[in-house]
């Protein structure tokens, strides 16, 4: 996509739309703007393309959109898609963004370089206390600090970095608070910083929530620093992210009588970078070559979306549907795999697992892989 | 050399007049042994080299040599030479391997597998349990734990593999017991281990002699644990030695409010492996070749003695003793670029500055470099 100042209204409402539908999500969106060239028209196929996948999804109305808006705006928060300027640069570049981000708060800071600070809920003083010094000197360092909001090191990185500017990801609406005792860190929050989240106004967090969050918050950032965390945590789901998106993850060292550091020793030994210091995470990070504003990342995302809309002919989708469905199961089958097996080009295979998608009967796994629901017998005929 | 299951008695006298006697130090020890193929040789030689060095060393004599050794004998002690088959097996690979250890407790424990666990004097509390529990596990899987005898990380290390095994290096002679609160220490680890040292009965350990200790500890380990360290400080030594002896080297991580782990933890961003348990340690060790018994070691040193001696013309030594001192002065040279200015052959080099070291003029510096003191004029001439 081509990045703009400011997005139109019509877009931003065709684009809260597009996402706000049922079974649309980050990735399917991107599938359906790529097909369609934009959201107005991605609109109008949804209907078309769940009825051939065996569903009857309509697009989210455009009353409801609307009504979104209204309160939003009411509220003094903003809307921000994913082609336009205040958008995080390093989270447009994730295979997974978030096309709409709403944010309330300061939309410049979000045009900074990120480092996230994540760790514990139930962290040590010592490790409240080097969270928030990392954050203050990561924001005299002119570094945007963005963590999640959670009682412990989040809280404390963000107290850190109060006067500098942080960020804090949501995993609910923007007008639910949470954890409630952080109500006024909340709002403190969004005097030089900004709060920003990916779910709809009036969302309750559930636990399935915060793993997504947890994807924006290193989507966003250079780096993921852990500063404590047990074994098993939403921290260390964090850093692996950060892994997978191709960012750096620092590891602050503890000792190992501590459970709390079982998780940041264990990314170390792993690999992951030992942070001792705000210093020690800015050396690596001046010498990354995609922190330096002619990044490669704009350039590549300029192309993602070619408008004009491909052309695909509904015809050869009717008739490579049957074989590529022969292709899928419950277990997850690579998509290079049905494309080679079957020889239906690329761009027809993509429609037809994008109506299996918005009909709400297939899901997509790592790797590039998908798998199926059972499927109706009415439908695809006996074979199937 | 060969090693052998045990020395006899003349050699025994033999080596340990030798590395008593005045500028001989494990170097030189080494040199006399190549050029002269035993120490007795090297006794004889040891006068008329130090005189055309410009001194006037005599060799140990050989009563002093065996009141040494009787009050040893007396004592229940043992004298260990690097050619016995007790003799640590790693220990005798270092290039400055000391020639003679004095030994009390159980000499066989020296033939085990060893691991260094070294750290601050000052420990805290958790650091002392954690280096507690790694040396009771090492011990547990069959590891020697070697470490200084020193307050904090040093007790706690001994303390936890005293049944399995500990040895005790310690700077000073081996009826000095320092510091003096570890006497009941020191004689347990004699129990089921040992206290080793290659200075003479009744040397008071000096600042400088703790470096020369240290560089033991970690030249008998495969590996050195450094649990909490200052930046500055011997446990950093000890790790940099193994480093140059090309041993590992881990770090337990721990706080970076806590300046203890500043220590471990830069050794660990340096590249060192992080240890939060035995089994950390365990698992680097037995990827391991040298730790095999059938290890490169042992071979490459049966030929580091050639006995019968290197048959070195006294007159070429002669004529060659001008040359090489012109190039020689207070900054270090390289020795090889010594030979390669001059021409003159590599052992006439060699013998050369021996006569030099012996007759203290020489020093020798790291990455075979040599300095030597002002001359004297009487002896070389004007020109110098």
């Amino acid at each position: 996509m081509s990045i703009v100042q400011r997005a139109g209204e019509q877009e931003k409402l065709d684009w809260l739309r597009l996402i706000r539908t049922e079974n649309v999500g980050p990735r399917s969106f991107q599938t359906l703007m790529e097909i369609y060239g934009n959201a107005g028209n991605a609109l109008q196929a949804v209907p078309n393309l769940s009825k051939k996948g065996g569903g009857q999804i309509k697009p989210f109305s455009d009353s409801a959109a609307n009504k979104e808006i209204e309160a939003l705006t009411k509220r003094g928060d903003k809307i921000v898609l994913a082609c336009e300027q205040s958008y995080p640069k390093l989270l447009r570049e994730i295979k997974d963004f978030p096309p709409v981000l709403t944010v309330q708060g300061d939309l410049a800071c979000l045009e900074k370089d990120s480092v996230a600070i994540v760790g514990s809920r139930s962290a040590s003083a010592n490790g409240c206390k080097i969270a928030q010094m990392m954050a203050a000197d990561l924001g005299k360092a002119k570094y945007l600090v963005t963590s999640g909001l959670a009682r412990g090191i989040d809280t404390a990185a963000h107290n850190g970095a109060l006067q500098s500017g942080t960020v804090a990801v949501v995993a609910g609406g923007i007008d639910v608070i949470y954890p409630p005792e952080n109500k006024d860190l909340f709002y403190k929050i969004t005097e030089n910083g900004a709060v920003i989240t990916e779910m709809p106004l009036g969302s309750v967090p559930k636990p399935q929530h915060f793993p997504r969050r947890n994807r924006i918050i290193s989507g966003m950032s250079a780096a993921t620093v852990v500063v404590e965390a047990n074994l098993r945590s939403g921290s260390l789901i964090t850093s692996r992210f950060a892994l997978e998106q191709g960012r750096e993850v620092f590891g602050v060292p503890g000792s190992p009588l501590d459970a709390r550091c079982k998780g940041p020793n264990s990314l170390i030994k792993d690999g992951a970078y030992i942070a001792e210091s705000a210093e020690d995470i800015i050396s690596v990070l001046q010498n990354l070559s995609y922190m330096r504003p002619t990044g490669l990342f704009d350039k590549a995302s300029n192309d993602l979306y070619l408008a004009p809309a491909q052309k695909i002919s509904e015809d050869d989708v009717d008739k490579a549907r049957r074989v590529v469905h022969e292709k899928l199961g419950a277990s997850p089958t690579n998509v290079d795999d049905i494309i080679s097996q079957t020889g239906v080009p690329a761009n027809i295979v993509m429609v037809v697992l994008l109506e299996l998608e918005l009909a709400g009967k297939l899901d997509r796994h790592a790797g590039n892989k998908v798998s199926v629901y059972s499927f109706d017998n009415d439908l695809f005929g006996k074979a199937l």
